[in-house]
Order: C-alpha cells, then sequence, then structure tokens
C-alpha cells in the first residue's frame, strides 16, 4: 500500500510527461532535454526543459522528491518545530518567444514533516496553484483561464475558488512596484483537512493545467509582434525575476534547503532587460496591462 | 555648524558631480540624464543615468537623502530599537558594455537614528565599500584595484584593508551558488567610533573610487569581444541580479522602507541572460574566473 507521498510523487511524474508532450506537441521539432539530479541533501529530481524554441524559448518542467532539514528560519515562517521534511513537487515555467503569448507557471507540491513536532502540529499538507502572466492582456484569455480554474474548483468544493482566487492575488505581489506579476489564477496552501480528497484535487488542478493553457498559447503563438513589444516583454520579464527572488518562498525555500540551482532557478526568463521608462502613454496597450496588474480584477 | 550628517550630504553630492564628470569623460558623446525624485516617507534624491553609452552600457550614480521608520525587521537586523532614522549615501553601479571591462559598485553611507533608544545603543553611523565584478580575470586589474583601496585603508588604519577585504568576501557571497560576486575590494559597516575619523576615510574612499576604476577601464575598453564573450557577460550579470535580489541588505533595506524603486533597482544590468549550461571547459578564460570567485584571493 502506498503512501500519500509516494502516490503524490506518481501523480507528478505522470503529470511531467504527460504536460511535456503537451507542449513538444506545439513546438514541433525542439525537444525537451533531460536532466536528472541528486539533491544536496537528500532524493533528487528530474527537470525537463526545452530551449529556444519556435514557440517556447525557455520551458521547464521540473519533478523534485527530496528530504532535508527545515532551518528555524523557514520552520518560523511555517508555524511548525524545525524537522525533518520530505518534499515531492512538480513546478514548471513556460517563458514563450513571442510576447503575445503569456508565461505560464504551475506548482504543485506535497510536504511531510517527520520526527517528532508539537501537540497538533500538522504534519503533512499539499500546496499549489497555477497563474498566467501576459505581456499584452487579452481578456478573453484570463477569463478562459480562470474559468478553467473555477471549474475545477467547484467539483470540489464551492468555497475553494473565490478563496485560491484572492491567495493568488495576494501571493503574486510585487509589492515594491506595487503591481501583481500577472493576472492570476489559483493559489493554495497548507491543504491538510481531508487529504484524501485533498489530493483528488490536486490531481485534477494537475490534469487541467494544459486545458487552461495551451488554448491561449495556440490563439496567441501566430500574432505578429516587433521590436517595441519584444522589448516591452524583456523588462516586464524583469519583474518576473523580481517576484521570484525577492518574495517566492518556494524559490527561497529551496535555496534555503540547498535544491539544485539550477532547477530552482529555472523559472527565470531566458533574456531579461532592466531599463529605467517612463510609464507607458495613458491608452496603450502597454499601459492597460499595468492598470489590471494595479488592481487585480474578476474573471470567472 | 553643520552635523555630520549634512556633511556628509555635502560630500557625497560633490562626489556624485565628480565621479560622473570623469565617466562621462571616458564616453564622450552619450550623456548622463538626471532625475530628481521624492522618497515614499521623506526626503528624496538625485538619481545620475547615462545609458546605451559606447563604453557603459549603464551607469547610475544615485544620491539620497532620505527619513523613514525602521521596521521591526530592519531595526532586529541592524540590533538597534525601531526608531526613525535619517539615511545619506551615495550609491553607483556601473555596467560597461564589453565584457571584457568589469562591472564596479560603490555605496557610501551614513544612517543616524533620532527618537531615544535603548541605553548605549549607537546612534549614527558610517559604511560603505567598493568592489569589482569581472566577466574576465585580468589579475593586474583586480590588483590595481585593490592595492588601491589598500593604500587609502592604510592612510587611516593598517587594521582597515584586511578587515573591510574580509569583510567584502564575506559579504559579496552568492550562497545558493558558492561564488563570490566577483574580486571583491573593501566594504565596512557600523564604523562608529571616532565619527570625525571616519568621515575623513570614507571622505578618502569616495575621492579614490575614480583612481580605482577608471584605469581598468582605459586598458580594457578597446580589447575585441565577439558572441561567447558578450554571453557569458549576460550570464554572469545573472548572478549579481541574484546576489542583489537575494542577499543585498542595502537593496532590501531600500525597497522595505520605500526608497523609490527605480533608484534602487538601477543596480540591476541593463540586459540578462539566464541559461543552464554545462559548467565551462578546465582551462578557459570562463573556468578561470569561476576557480577565484569559489576562492577568494589576495590581491594587495
Amino acid at each position: 500500500m502506498k503512501t500519500l507521498h509516494e502516490r503524490a510523487r506518481d501523480l507528478f511524474a505522470e503529470l511531467q510527461s504527460q504536460i511535456c508532450d503537451a507542449l513538444q506537441g506545439l513546438e514541433g521539432q525542439v525537444a525537451f532535454r533531460e536532466d536528472r539530479w541528486a539533491h544536496r541533501v537528500g532524493g533528487g529530481g528530474v527537470t525537463r526543459v526545452l530551449t529556444d524554441g519556435r514557440v517556447f524559448e525557455r520551458a521547464g518542467v521540473s519533478l523534485a522528491d527530496v528530504q532535508g532539514v527545515l532551518t528555524e528560519r523557514l520552520a518560523a515562517r511555517l508555524a511548525v518545530t524545525p524537522r525533518p521534511f520530505s518534499a515531492t513537487g512538480l513546478s514548471l515555467v513556460i517563458h514563450p518567444l513571442s510576447p503575445m503569448v503569456p508565461t505560464a507557471h504551475l506548482n504543485l507540491r506535497h510536504i511531510r514533516l517527520t520526527g517528532s513536532g508539537a501537540p497538533g502540529e500538522r504534519a503533512e499538507w499539499f500546496g499549489g496553484g497555477a497563474d498566467l502572466t501576459p505581456y499584452y492582456l487579452r481578456e478573453e484569455d484570463a477569463r478562459h483561464f480562470h474559468a478553467t480554474w473555477r471549474d475545477v474548483c467547484n467539483r470540489h468544493d464551492p468555497g475553494y475558488y473565490p478563496r485560491f482566487k484572492k491567495s493568488c492575488d495576494e501571493y503574486f505581489r510585487i509589492e515594491h512596484r506595487d503591481e501583481a506579476r500577472g493576472v492570476g489564477g489559483i493559489f493554495f496552501d497548507n491543504l491538510a483537512d481531508d487529504l484524501e480528497a485533498v489530493f483528488r484535487f490536486v490531481e485534477d488542478v494537475g490534469r487541467h493545467f494544459a486545458a487552461a493553457y495551451l488554448p491561449i498559447v495556440e490563439r496567441r503563438m501566430h500574432e505578429s509582434w516587433w521590436e517595441r513589444e519584444r522589448c516591452w516583454q524583456l523588462v516586464r520579464r524583469g519583474r518576473y525575476v523580481e517576484f521570484n527572488l525577492v518574495y517566492d518562498r518556494g524559490t527561497l525555500f529551496a535555496l534555503e534547503t540547498g535544491g539544485r540551482v539550477e532547477s530552482v532557478l529555472m523559472s527565470l526568463p531566458p533574456l531579461v532587460r532592466w531599463r529605467h521608462d517612463p510609464p507607458p502613454a495613458p491608452g496603450s496597450a502597454e499601459a492597460a496591462l499595468i492598470e489590471v496588474l494595479r488592481v487585480p480584477r474578476e474573471w470567472a
């Protein structure tokens, strides 16, 4: 009989190959390169990366199953005692070449604490989420992405979507810019109540990533763009880096617990520009994006 | 009679224009653009940026004189009580276009706490430093840079250079890469003992930045380079970003206390690449750099 941890790991491995196949189908010739690695402390993972494609400038889909010990700082942040942990997760970030195609991110994870904790302390839980980062706002795309997650959530708990949509807006906030990273999606953490039900929910999220994102890629990948749009995309990618390195708990957790740097930072965009421009002209497509990043909207 | 804070501010303003003039002299046609800004909480600054020059892809020299209140987290990090503060500083980062010319950084700051603190708590101090980040190691350059600072330090205190060189190596460490950011220089903080003497030292550091760095620029700016060297530079610039956003206390201090984002993040390179390459071939110029970043050397 498999443990929940083992079942989560098997599910994530299956999702990794399904999602890579689906991305590969859109990409065509350039293929994923697989990279197996050992964790500095214990366990390891398989990172699959597609680079310099026709559609995807970089798509990284990483599977990890690692062990370690929580540092004091991490334990404090998680509100648990510093204990050994096992973590298994699927993490993907897709950076398309075209500025007209949004970046997408999915993460699913199961964390289990071992050794003994304080009385009543949670010992295992799931977390995860999926969010979309457009460079040019297409309301239709944001609505499709959110509607997919709303429908997935509603099959499990009517309270999930409103709660997880809000958590996503709150989590992916670049405080110092007073902007969201993108148009959001869903974000959940510490789901520990009915673990079997949560497992089914996490599975459902993973199985719907392709349906949430790929139709958007197909719709936008043939749209034309030029230097102006590319430059804007590179500057906006800088915001992605700022979020991931300054705020993202997952990134900092992985760097602090001895995660493999290349796999952890696979989330960073392949090419990025920082420049100090005046804000986009009112009424421009660029200004329309900023507006929706300042004040998150309801999309589904 | 001016306070030390006012004298520091005046000094930093004078250094800002001297250093900009010196850089301008090397650059030629493209000029610094000046940008005056107000701090979100109190005070403000003047940022001078030169962009897309023949020699400097971006050179930013920023003067700030700001007020605010330390957050609990910052106060804890500084080991003082959460109190109002005034900070004045000069901060510059120079990203040359050519991969053969190193990046340089200088920071000088005076912090003063107001209101009442715990008994014996320090109320004002100086900090700062200068460090060099080459993309290709030229030992002659590292020796010149360090010898300049050693001589400056020795005029004030024979203990300074060894101490500040070591602090620099420790501070500019990218833990998750197990690499230093560059070949170091000097780094000092909490100098509060004989404030008049410290002021003279800080002044001396500021007045020698041009002598420490510009001869290196002049020596290397005409060396030829091609796609391979440029690509390596862009990847190494990613490490600069990782350091500044994950570890740099100055950056995080400024973002947390409401600093002006564009001026704080002026330190980030204009164009950056992240890619997942195999380590450089043994014996290559790239491998020689990594070696010296892994194990800091004595240069002076």
